[in-house]
């Protein structure tokens, strides 16, 4: 992975590229719907998503290539004086990229980002059952203070 | 606690009440800066969330006294095929209010809106220093599943 890697926040033309990675996953698999031309509700999400000044869908290009995707929120709280969490979800990369270093290279750029917007915290969660994952994030250096409580509907 | 609960949308002229009850905590008396007039950063991050559709900071009366607080996000995401995420932050009851059943009172309201608003999962972290609150989560149907990791900057 020597090639330079631009960031830029997704359009309407990316959504394809976009699901497709978020359902090539097994947890991914189970939960989205990927199909040409795409279910109705992800164009429906991404339209809100884009008008939103709190969200930045962000996708990642190597050689004009989409290789990853995430997506962040910034969410302005009283707590902490009126601060600013930056919140980071859907992180995908392109299977045939994986194991090679681009998830720490995403996950930089995003921390830096989060800071340039002035959060004073990014934060996620992470399934339990991916130990892997949390030993990644700690190596970025997270820490797994909270539990992440989640209630189905 | 047999009196009626009201919940309301929180105005600017709530916001002294709000604060001291955020400052009021043990985790809160460490971040907070509860005097009068407020610092003008929590007056700022008010407008901000009160202006932004996809937030309800909500407080919640108990004979027109203001008895707690909560905010709740909704956030737009693709993952789940374009679905919405509720999350809940910032929840406060009033110290002289403790212990009576008012906390489950209130996230039976904030379940119920989140329902109502069409989040297809509620979400929140708890400090893992706080063990008593996630026993609390957890009779009211959240489950520990995910590691809640933060990145203080």
């Amino acid at each position: 992975m020597d090639k330079k890697l631009t960031y830029r926040l997704a359009t309407s033309d990316d959504l394809v590229d976009i699901v497709r990675m978020l359902a090539d996953d097994e947890l991914g698999s189970k939960r989205e719907r990927f199909e040409e031309p795409l279910p109705q509700s992800y164009i429906k999400a991404f339209v809100d998503i884009a008008r939103d000044p709190h969200q930045e869908l962000t996708v990642v290009e190597e050689e004009g290539e989409i290789i990853g995707v995430f997506q962040l929120t910034f969410i302005q709280y009283l707590t902490y004086q009126g601060g600013i969490r930056a919140q980071i979800e859907g992180v995908r990369v392109e299977a045939s990229h994986r194991g090679k270093g681009y998830g720490k290279k995403i996950f930089e750029y995003a921390i830096d980002r989060a800071r340039h917007r002035g959060a004073h915290l990014l934060q996620l969660t992470t399934d339990k059952q991916r130990p892997e994952a949390i030993e990644f994030y700690e190596a970025l250096g997270f820490v797994a203070s909270h539990e992440g409580m989640k209630m189905h509907f």
